[in-house]
C-alpha cells in the first residue's frame, strides 16, 4: 500500500478501504505522508465525496490517532453537546447547569474562539479565577460529584484532526461534509461521552450556508454515531441573527445569568430548554421531551438551575460573587450607541458581521495569539421582527479601542430593515 | 487575489483568469505559495479540467517563469520536435540529420532517460567525446552553420515546470491532459523554435494508454500553438512495440547509423521519413510532404543524410571514427539469447517491459543519480507480424551484470505470440 495508490483511488471515484484510511491517518500523523500529498487527497475527497462507511472509518481512525478519554468510571450516561460555531452562542453555559441540576452528567471539552465565532472557554475565563485547565482527574471527579465540568481540549487528543484541520484551512478544503463530519465527530468520540447532541447551524457566519447542506451534515454525523454505536442526535438551527442579545465574553456571561434566572432573551431561552430536554432524554433521566422541558422550567423558576451554575463555577475556581453581583464585571470604557437610519421592521441581522465587529472591538481573536478584552462586544437592542423608528437604538458597542467608525457603520449595515415584516417560520429540525 | 480564492474557483468548476494563473505560477515559483496549496489546485485541475484559454494561459505563464531562448538571429524557420516518451525512440537522431541535410534548422533541447524511457542526451553521450553541454552561443552558432544541434535543457528554463512536474509525480496528478500539455508545450516554447512537430505516443509505457486520450492530448497541444501563434502539428502513433530493433544507448546509435545508410528497420525508417517530411514543410523548404519525402529518400541514398550526422557529431566534439566503424563501440561482456517457447506470430511486444528490462540490464536509470552502462540493452530479433518457431531467437540481451534470470523471463513474457496473425491497421494520425 502506498499513498499514491490511495490518492489515485479517491481521485478515480473509488471507495477507500478501512486499511487504506488507517494507513493514511497513521502515516500522516507520523509525518511519513507529506502535507502536499494529504492536501491532494483532501481535494479528491472534497470533489468525489465519501460513502457512509468511509466517513465512519475515517472518524474512527482519527479518533484513535491519539489519546481517548475514558469516562466509564463515572456512573450514569455521560452526555455531551456540540454546536458548529455561532455568534452569541452561550448555550452550553445555560443548558449545562439546567440539565446537571436534574441529574445529568455533562463532561464537555470545549474550544477557544477564532475569527468571528466566540469560544466557551473564553467566556468561562471572563469570570475572574475560573480555570479551564483542570487535570483529567479533577475533570472526572467534578463530573462525578456535581454533574458538570467544561475544560479545554487535551492536546494529545485527536492529533489527526489538528493536522488535517490546519491543512484544510490553507488548501480550500474546509467546506466538505465528510471532512467536517469526521473532524467534529472524531473529537467528540475521543472525549468519551455516551450520548451527544449536535447543533448544526446554517446561514451567514456558519460552515453551512443553507438548510439543505446543514441537514446533510447533520444526517452524516448521526450516521457516524449509528456506525460507531453512539447515541447521536442533531438539531438543525438557523443563524439569521446572533443568538440572544449579547455578543462578547463577559457580556454573554451576564446574559447567561439572566437566562438562568428566567429573564433571558426568548430565542436563547427556548433553544436551551429545547436542547436540554433532548439531552435529558438521551441521558435516560426522562422518558419524554415534554416531561424534561417542564422539569427544566421548574428548576429555572425555583433557582436550582442558577445554583448549579454557581456550584459549577465555584468548583472550577471562579469568583462566584460576580455571578450574584454581575455589576462587578468590568465594563468597557467606551459605550457607543448605533441608531437606525430608517423606520420599519428588522428582517435580518447578519451574524458574520456582528461576530467580526465584536472581534474588532477587542472581544475576539484574529489569530490564536491575540489577547481578548473580556469586556468588549456588542449588545443587540433589536432582534428580527422588532419594529424600529428612525433614530431608535439598534445596538450598543462596548470597547476600549478608539477609531471605531468603520465598525459602527458595519454594525448598522448588518441590520436589514424592511417596510413590512413577514414572519418567517423558523426552520428547526431534529435528526435522530 | 490569494491562492485560497484561486483553489476555490477551480474546485467549484469555475474558469481561472489570466491574472489568477499568473499569480499562481509567479508565487509558486518564488515559494510564497506552498507545495500543499499547489497540490490541492493540481488535484482540482485534474478533476475539473481547464478550457483551452486556461491551458494556453497556463502554458504561457510557465514558459515566462524563467529564461527563454531567443533564436531570432538565426536566419530561417527553426524547427523542433518532441516525442512524449518512448522505448527505442531514436527518431531525433535520424530525422535531425535527414532534414538538416536539406537546409532545415533543428535547434533542440532534449532530456535524459528515466525509468523505462531512454533519453536522446544519453544516446549522444554514448559516442565518445560527444558533448551535450554546449553554451547557448555554441548551440546557436552550430545551428546557424550546420543546421542541427541537440543539447541538454538550460537549468534556468521553465522553473515552474520543474517544480510542478516533481510535485505531480508524488501527488497522483500526472495523467491530466491540461497539465501534461502545458508541461510539454511551455518547455518547447521556451526553447525558442518557430515550428514544432509533436509525436504523441499511446499504448503500454506511454503517458496515454489509448488512442482517444492521445488524440485529445494532441489536439490540446496543437490548440496551445494556435493560441500562442506557433506552428504546432502533432502525430499520434502507437507504442504496441518498441521502435526499431535496438533498445539501449550505443545499441541505438548503431541502429541510427544503419538507418541513415538506408538499412534500418522498416518502422523506424518510415516514421523518420514521414515526420521529417512534415517538418520540412513546416520549415517551408518544400511545399508538399510528398516532395519532401522524395528528397529525404534521395539524401539517404546519396549519403548526404549520414554525412550530416557525422558533421553534427563532430561539431559536438564526438569521435566520428565510431560512426564510420560502429564495431568500435563497447560491447557488453554478456550476450544472452532469449528463445521462444512456442510457435506462432508475434502480435505484441510490451514496450514498458522491454524498457524496464533494458534499464535493469544497466542501460537506464532508476533514479537520476544512477550511472548508465552505454553498452547495455536489448536487441529485438522479432517484431510484430513476424513468424516464430519454438526455440527460435526472439531477443538478445546485452549486459555487464550477473543474475539476469528474472529479466530474461520478463523479456520472454513481453512477447505475445498467437497461433494466427491478423494484421492490424496502424492507427496514425496527423493533427494540425
Amino acid at each position: 500500500m502506498d499513498i499514491l495508490e490511495i490518492i489515485g483511488k479517491k481521485r478515480d471515484k473509488k471507495v477507500l478501504t478501512r486499511d487504506e484510511i488507517h494507513y493514511f491517518i497513521k502515516n500522516y500523523v507520523s509525518g511519513e505522508i507529506k502535507d502536499y500529498q494529504a492536501s491532494a487527497l483532501l481535494m479528491a475527497i472534497y470533489l468525489n465525496g465519501m460513502n457512509n462507511q468511509e466517513i465512519s472509518d475515517l472518524t474512527d481512525e482519527m479518533k484513535n490517532s491519539g489519546d481517548t478519554l475514558d469516562l466509564s468510571d463515572i456512573p450514569g450516561i455521560k452526555v455531551d453537546k456540540h454546536s458548529t460555531g455561532g455568534v452569541g452562542d452561550k448555550v452550553s453555559l445555560v443548558l449545562g447547569p439546567m440539565i446537571a441540576s436534574l441529574g445529568a452528567k455533562l463532561a464537555k471539552m470545549s474550544g477557544r474562539g477564532l475569527g468571528h465565532t466566540g469560544g466557551t472557554l473564553d467566556k468561562l475565563e471572563s469570570i475572574p479565577g475560573c480555570r479551564i485547565n483542570l487535570t483529567e482527574e479533577e475533570f472526572k471527579h467534578q463530573v462525578r460529584e456535581i454533574g458538570i465540568s467544561i475544560i479545554g481540549q487535551n492536546e494529545e487528543l485527536d492529533p489527526a484532526d489538528k493536522k488535517l484541520y490546519a491543512l484544510r484551512d490553507v488548501t480550500g478544503t474546509v467546506a466538505s461534509i465528510p471532512l467536517i463530519a469526521s473532524s467534529i465527530m472524531s473529537k467528540k468520540l475521543a472525549s468519551g461521552s455516551d450520548a451527544i447532541l449536535l447543533d448544526v447551524k446554517y446561514g451567514s457566519g456558519a460552515f453551512m450556508k443553507n438548510l439543505k447542506d446543514a441537514k446533510k451534515l447533520a444526517v452524516t454525523m448521526v450516521n457516524i454515531g449509528k456506525a460507531l454505536n453512539k447515541d447521536v442526535k442533531a438539531e438543525v438551527t438557523d443563524m439569521d441573527q446572533p443568538l440572544g442579545m449579547a455578543v462578547g465574553n463577559n457580556l454573554e456571561v451576564k446574559e447567561v445569568i439572566e437566562t438562568l434566572h428566567g429573564r433571558g432573551p426568548k430565542d436563547l431561552t427556548e433553544l436551551c430548554i429545547d436542547s436540554g430536554s433532548i439531552m435529558l432524554v438521551q441521558a435516560k433521566i426522562f422518558y419524554s421531551k415534554e416531561e424534561a422541558k417542564k422539569a427544566i422550567i421548574e428548576n429555572v423558576k425555583n433557582g436550582k438551575a442558577f445554583e448549579k451554575f454557581v456550584e459549577f463555577i465555584k468548583w472550577q475556581g471562579g469568583d462566584v460573587e460576580y455571578l450574584y453581583h454581575p455589576e462587578r464585571f468590568d465594563v468597557a470604557s467606551r459605550i457607543i450607541p448605533v441608531y437606525s437610519n430608517k423606520a420599519g421592521y428588522v428582517s435580518r441581522i447578519d451574524a458574520l458581521t456582528i461576530g467580526e465587529g465584536s472581534m474588532r472591538l477587542g472581544g475576539g481573536r484574529e489569530t490564536l495569539d491575540d489577547v481578548i478584552d473580556m469586556s468588549a462586544g456588542i449588545i443587540l437592542n433589536k432582534k428580527i421582527g422588532d419594529k424600529v423608528e428612525k433614530g431608535e437604538l439598534l445596538a450598543t458597542l462596548y470597547t476600549n479601542k478608539e477609531n471605531t467608525e468603520e465598525i459602527e457603520r458595519n454594525v448598522l449595515g448588518a441590520f436589514k430593515i424592511n417596510k413590512n415584516f413577514k414572519k418567517k417560520v423558523l426552520e428547526k429540525e431534529l435528526i435522530e
